[in-house]
C-alpha cells in the first residue's frame, strides 16, 4: 500500500521570538530530512507563536515572520515542510491555497492570511491559508486575518512509493467536517492539520473525536500536529496524533512537552476528484450566497488547484511502529496544564522566581506546590503574614508546607501596619460617615477586612519588587466568580493565577465528566508523592480545616457563601451551560431536596454576587485556563450592566420532596 | 417634492436595562406619532444597550429583548419604528432583511442577528439585519452575530406625499459605500442608519465625511441616528444628523446629550431598480465566491425584496426648518466625552461618589475637575497623602484646588505607615538579597518607591470601601504607555480612569489635527471658567511646576523619561500609526536636530518601556477612550512576548543637521 511519511514536529514556540522559533523549525526540517519524511507538519503560526494578537498590525513583525519562513525554507531539501506563519497577500507565491482575496467580516480590508507555507527544495512554493477564523472563546482570528478561499487546494508529492495527494486544514478548518470532505473530493488522500489548539479539561478527547469524525466523513487519514507550552492565559497541550480513515488512533505524541511523531501513513488510491463530489453538494466554484460578489470576488474559477510539489525522497529505511502515548487521567491532565502555563509564563517574561503568601489554607498550599513543580524549590519564597484574626495554626501549617517543599519561609506580620492605618483612618471615617459621606451613615466594616488583605498584598509586592520576583496570587475560581476576594489585596499577582480557573471542589457533570477542584488536585498531588515514596507536600491540617479568610473573628467562608459543593455546582452550570436562575433553583429543589425559599434565595444571592463582581475580575491577574469557559478573554462581560441573572422565583411545580 | 418625515431619536440606553430602554423607546414612538413622522429611527441595539458582549450568549436576555421589542411595537400606530435589538433566527418575521441564514467566520453557528426590527400598526413586520460586523478596535460583533444577507431589502411606505422607499444600513454597513449603492439600486430613495458609534477625537467629522460619501455614491439622502452616553470604556457621542443626496449637512442634533431630530427629508423619484444597477457590478443574487455554498446557503433567490409597509399618516402640519447644531471644538469635544463616560459609569454602577488622591499635581487636579463636572462637588472627596518625599507645596496646592472646587479635602499622611512597613521588611530583604534571593544581590530601591504608592492606594481604597464610594485613579496615557505608575498603587481605581487616554501634552499631528493633552485640557477648562466669570479651578502652581512622582528625594519625571512633548510625539506615532523605531529615530534626527546616538537610545528606551509594561496595563482600570487607539480592548497585546519594538539603529543617511 502507498504510504506518506509524515513527521509531526510538536514544537514549543514563543510569541514574538522569531529567531528562536525559526531555529526550532530549522531543527525540525533537519530532523525530517534525516528520517526521509515526505512531509513535515509544524504547528499553526509556529514562526511567530500564537496568539500574536495585535502585534499582527505591525508591518515589521509580519515582514520579519515571512523572512524567517523564507530562511527556514532555504534549509529544506526533499522533505516538504509546512511552516505556520502570517502572510501578506502582497507576497503570496503563485501556487496553491491562499491566492483568493477572501472577505472580511466588516468594512475593513485585512491584508493578512494565516498560512501554512509549503517549502520544498529551498524555497516557499505555496501558501495554504486558513479558511475558518475562530472568533469565539479566547480567539480573535477574524480581527486579524481574512480567510483563505474555502475551496481547498490540494498538493501532490511523488514519494518513493508513488504519488500521494494531501490536503491542508489549519486548526479550525478541521472543526467543520465539510472542509475535510471537500479536500478529499478535490483529491486529497490524507489531510495534514497544523494547530495551535489550547487546552481545556477534556479537550484532548474532544479533539480526537472531532478529528476522527472528520477522517470518517472524508474517508481519509488525518495527521494532527499541535503546539505545546503556555502563553499568557492559555496552555497548548501538544498530544499530536494520527488517525486512519476509519478514525482509529494510530499514533499519539506526549502531552505538555515538545515531542515528535514520524509515521508512515497508509493512503488509499487517489479518487477521481470529479466523481468524488457527493450528489447534491455544491461544487467548489459554484454559485454561492449573494455576498461580497462585487468587491471581494474570488479570482480563481474552474476546478480546484492540484499543486504538484515534485519528488521527495528516493528511498528510505522502514520505520518502527508508531508510538501511541496513553492519555492522561483528568487530574494529571489538569495539573500538568497548570504547571506548564504557570512555569512558561514566568520563564517567558524572564522572572522565573515567585513570592507568595502562605496562609496555612488549601489554596495557597496548592499554589505553592504548583510553583515548586513549575520552577523548583529554590525559586519559590513563602511569606506568612499573620494578622489580628489569624488562627494559631495558620503560621504552623504554612511552615510545615514550606518544610515539606524545601522552600524558604519567612513571617512578616501585618498587625502593626493594620493598627497604624486603622488608627489613621478610624476617626476620620467615622466622623465623615456620620456627616453624610457614607449613604448608610456608618463605616462599612468590610473596609477593615479589605485593609488587612491590601496590607498583605502590599507586603508581597514590596518583597517581589525588591528581589526581582513575581507575586503568585492564590485565589480560586469559586472565589473569583462571587467576588470573594479583595481587589489589590489577595488578588495581587504578577504571575498568572495558577488556581484561578479551578473551582474549590471537584464537580462531576451530568455527562459523567469530572472537573477537578482545588481539594481534589491537592489530594491527588499528595497521593502522587506518596506513591513515589515522597512526603506528601500538603499538611493534613490544611486539607481538613474549614475554609476561612481569617479577616474577622471566627470568620468562615460559609458565613458569606453557600457550602462550596453547592456553590460550585451552581457556578459550573451557570458559567459553562448558561443555566438560568430558574433552572438552578429547580435543581436544588428537585435533586437536593432544598426547600423552595432557600433554593431561590441562594441562587439569587450567588448570581447577584457574580454579576456585581465583574469589575474586580477585570483587574485581576490572568488565570491559567483549564475549564471550558474561563474568566478573562473567554467571558467578555460589561461592568456597567443592569441585566441581573438573579431571576429565580418559586418553581411552578411542587418540589418532589414536598 | 416628495418628502419622508423622519424622526431620529438619539436616546441614552443602558446595557442590560431592558425595561428602562423599552420605556425610552416607547416614549420615542409616542413622540414620533405626535409629529406624524413616517419613520422613527432609534439607535442600534437600543433595547439592550451596546455593547452587550457575552450576555448575548444567554437565551434569557435575547428572549427578553425580543419580547421588549414586541411590547414597544404594540404601541406603534402609523409611524414605522426601527427598533434595534438582537434577534434569534427562530423568531424572524417573514418579511424583509434578515431571512438569510448568513455565515459565521468559523465553525460555530450563530443563531443571532443584530437587527432593526421594523414595527408598524402594533406589530413587528420585518427585521433588517446588519450585514457587516465590526471586528476591530473595541468591537467583537463577529463573536456574537452572524451577518444578514448582504443583498439589501428595501421598504416602501405610503406617506401623505406618496410612496417612498427607504433602505436600512446598520452602523458598520454605511462604512462600505457599496452597500449604500446596492440599497439605492434596489430602489431606496433614502437610507436610514441606526448606530451605536463610539467617540474618539475627530470621530464626528470623520463620520459625517463617511456618510456624506455614501450619500453621494448612492445618490440618496441619509439619516444617521446615534446613541449617546458612556458604557465602560467607550462613550457614544450622539450628534445624529441628516445629509442630502449631495452629502450636504441639513440637520444635526447635539452631542453628548439625549436629543431628537425631526426632518422632512426630500427624496427624488424612485429609480427603476433594474436599470439602476451599475454596469459591471454584480447583481444581488448573482454567483458569489465559492464560500459556504453547501452549509450556509442563502434561501432567497430572485430580485431584492421590496417590502410594502403600508400607509403612514394621512396628513400633517409642516415642520420648522431643521436644527443644525454647530460642531464642538476639539477641546470641548474631548472634555465632554470624558465627563460623560466617567459620570455615566459611576451612575450606572450605582455609586455616583468618588474618592481621589490629590497630590498637588496636574493629573489629579484635572481628574478632580472632571469628577466634579460629572458628579457634582458634594460627590467628590479629595485626600492628600503626603509622604516622606512630598514637596511642601503639594498639600497646599491640593487644598487650594479643593477650595476652588468646593469639595471636601482631608489629609491622611502615609509617613508612619511607610516607616512601619519599611522597618518590617528592610532587614529581611537586605539579608535575603545578599543571600542570593535577588539576582542583583541588593534590594531594588524602586520597591520603596512603590511601597509609598501602594500605601496611598490602600488608604484610598479603605476610604472608598468604608463609605460606599468609587476610587478615581488619575494616571495619564503617557504614564500608562511607559509603565510609569505603580501597579496596585496610584493605578488603584474602581471608577474608569478619566485621564487614561490623554497624553500629558497636546500633540498636533502631521495632518494638522490636534489631540488635546492633560495640560491643554486643564488650561482650556480654566479658561472656560474665567470666561464664565468663575474662579479657574486649577491653581497656577499646579499648572506650572515640573512633573514629579515625589517618591524619592528631588525626583522629577524627566529623571526617568524624555521630556513629555518628545515622549508624547513618539508614543502617538508608535501607538496610532504603528511607526517603526527606525522611523521614530529618524524624525528626532531630521526634524528636531537630535544627534543620532541620543535619538536611537531614546526611542529604544521608550519602546522597551512600552513593551515591558503590558502586564501592568492589563490590570489597570479601564480608561475613557478618546483617542483613535486606546489601551484596553482597542489594543490587545500578549504579555509574555519576545518581540521587541526597540529596533532603532543609526539611520542610513546622515542627519540633516550634521
Amino acid at each position: 500500500m502507498t504510504t506518506l511519511r509524515v513527521m509531526l514536529a510538536q514544537t514549543t514556540t514563543r510569541v514574538g521570538d522569531l529567531p528562536g522559533n525559526a531555529a526550532t523549525l530549522a531543527a525540525a526540517v533537519a530532523a525530517a530530512e534525516r528520517v526521509c519524511a515526505d512531509v513535515l507538519v509544524t504547528p499553526e503560526m509556529a514562526v511567530t507563536g500564537y496568539p500574536v494578537e495585535d502585534l499582527l498590525f505591525e508591518a515589521e513583525l509580519v515582514g520579519a515572520a515571512m523572512d524567517a519562513v523564507t530562511d527556514v525554507a532555504a534549509t529544506t531539501g526533499r522533505t516538504v515542510a509546512l511552516l505556520g506563519s502570517p502572510w501578506h497577500v502582497g507576497r503570496l507565491p503563485d501556487a496553491g491555497g491562499a491566492g483568493a482575496l477572501g472577505w472580511s467580516a466588516d468594512a475593513l480590508e485585512r491584508p493578512l492570511r494565516n498560512v501554512a507555507a509549503l517549502a520544498h527544495g529551498g524555497r516557499v512554493v505555496a501558501a495554504h491559508a486558513k479558511s475558518l477564523l475562530p472568533t469565539y472563546s479566547v480567539f480573535d482570528d477574524a480581527r486579524h486575518f481574512a480567510p483563505g478561499a474555502r475551496r481547498q487546494s490540494v498538493y501532490t508529492v511523488r514519494t518513493p512509493d508513488g504519488p500521494v495527494t494531501f490536503g491542508v486544514l489549519i486548526c479550525e478548518d478541521v472543526w467543520d467536517p465539510a472542509l475535510a470532505v471537500e479536500a478529499a473530493a478535490a483529491g486529497a488522500q490524507v489531510l495534514l492539520v497544523p494547530n495551535a489548539s489550547p487546552y481545556h479539561v477534556g479537550k484532548p478527547a474532544l479533539r480526537l473525536a472531532q478529528v476522527a469524525a472528520a477522517a470518517r466523513a472524508a474517508g481519509v487519514p488525518v495527521a494532527y500536529c499541535n503546539t505545546v507550552g503556555g502563553q499568557d492565559e492559555v496552555v497548548f497541550d501538544g498530544g499530536s496524533f494520527v488517525v486512519d480513515a476509519d478514525g482509529r488512533l494510530v499514533a499519539r505524541a506526549r502531552s505538555f512537552v515538545a515531542d515528535e511523531l514520524v509515521v508512515d501513513v497508509p493512503v488509499a488510491p487517489r479518487r477521481d476528484a470529479d466523481r468524488a463530489v457527493e450528489p447534491g453538494r455544491a461544487r467548489a466554484g459554484a454559485a454561492g450566497p449573494a455576498w461580497g460578489t462585487d468587491r471581494k470576488a474570488d479570482p480563481r474559477t474552474g476546478p480546484p488547484d492540484v499543486v504538484d510539489l515534485g519528488v521527495t525522497h528516493a528511498s528510505r529505511a522502514p520505520l518502527a511502529p508508531p508510538v501511541v502515548t496513553p492519555a492522561l487521567d483528568v487530574d494529571a491532565e489538569v495539573y500538568a496544564a497548570i504547571v506548564t502555563g504557570f512555569g512558561d509564563y514566568c520563564r517567558r517574561v524572564g522572572l522565573p522566581r515567585v513570592v507568595l503568601g502562605l496562609s496555612g489554607g488549601i489554596d495557597s498550599a496548592l499554589a505553592a506546590v504548583v510553583a515548586v513543580d513549575a520552577l523548583g524549590a529554590d525559586a519559590v519564597w513563602g511569606i506568612g503574614m499573620p494578622g489580628p484574626y489569624s488562627s494559631a495554626g495558620s503560621v504552623d501549617d504554612a511552615r510545615a508546607l514550606a518544610a515539606n517543599l524545601g522552600i524558604r519561609f519567612d513571617v512578616v506580620p501585618i498587625a502593626d501596619a493594620y493598627a497604624e492605618r486603622r488608627g489613621a483612618l478610624d476617626g476620620l471615617l467615622t466622623d465623615a460617615a456620620a456627616a453624610g459621606r457614607s449613604p448608610s451613615g456608618t463605616v462599612d466594616p468590610v473596609a477593615w477586612e479589605n485593609l488587612q488583605a491590601r496590607l498583605r498584598g502590599t507586603t508581597l509586592m514590596t518583597v517581589a519588587n525588591a528581589t526581582a520576583a513575581l507575586v503568585c496570587t492564590t485565589g480560586n475560581r469559586s472565589e473569583s466568580a462571587v467576588g470573594y476576594f479583595t481587589l489589590y489585596g489577595d488578588s495581587c499577582g504578577t504571575a498568572p493565577n495558577p488556581l484561578g480557573d479551578l473551582l474549590k471542589t471537584t464537580v462531576v457533570r451530568r455527562d459523567g465528566s469530572v472537573l477537578p477542584g482545588v481539594y481534589g488536585l491537592a489530594e491527588w498531588r499528595n497521593a502522587q508523592a506518596s506513591a513515589a515514596g515522597q512526603v506528601p507536600p500538603i499538611p493534613l491540617a490544611t486539607l481538613t480545616k474549614p475554609a476561612s479568610a481569617e479577616l474577622a473573628p471566627d470568620q468562615q467562608d460559609t458565613d458569606s457563601l453557600p457550602p462550596y459543593p453547592v456553590l460550585d455546582r451552581l457556578l459550573l452550570a451557570f458559567l459553562e451551560e448558561h443555566a438560568s436562575a430558574q433552572e438552578l433553583a429547580r435543581t436544588l429543589v428537585d435533586e437536593d431536596g432544598w426547600d423552595v425559599g432557600t433554593a431561590v434565595a441562594t441562587v439569587n444571592r450567588v448570581l447577584t454576587l457574580v454579576d456585581r463582581s465583574e469589575f474586580k475580575r477585570r483587574q485581576a491577574p490572568v488565570r491559567i485556563k483549564v475549564s471550558r469557559l474561563a474568566f478573562g478573554r473567554d467571558r467578555r462581560m460589561p461592568m456597567a450592566n443592569h441585566w441581573s441573572h438573579a431571576r429565580a422565583v418559586v418553581p411552578e411545580r411542587e418540589p418532589l420532596t414536598a
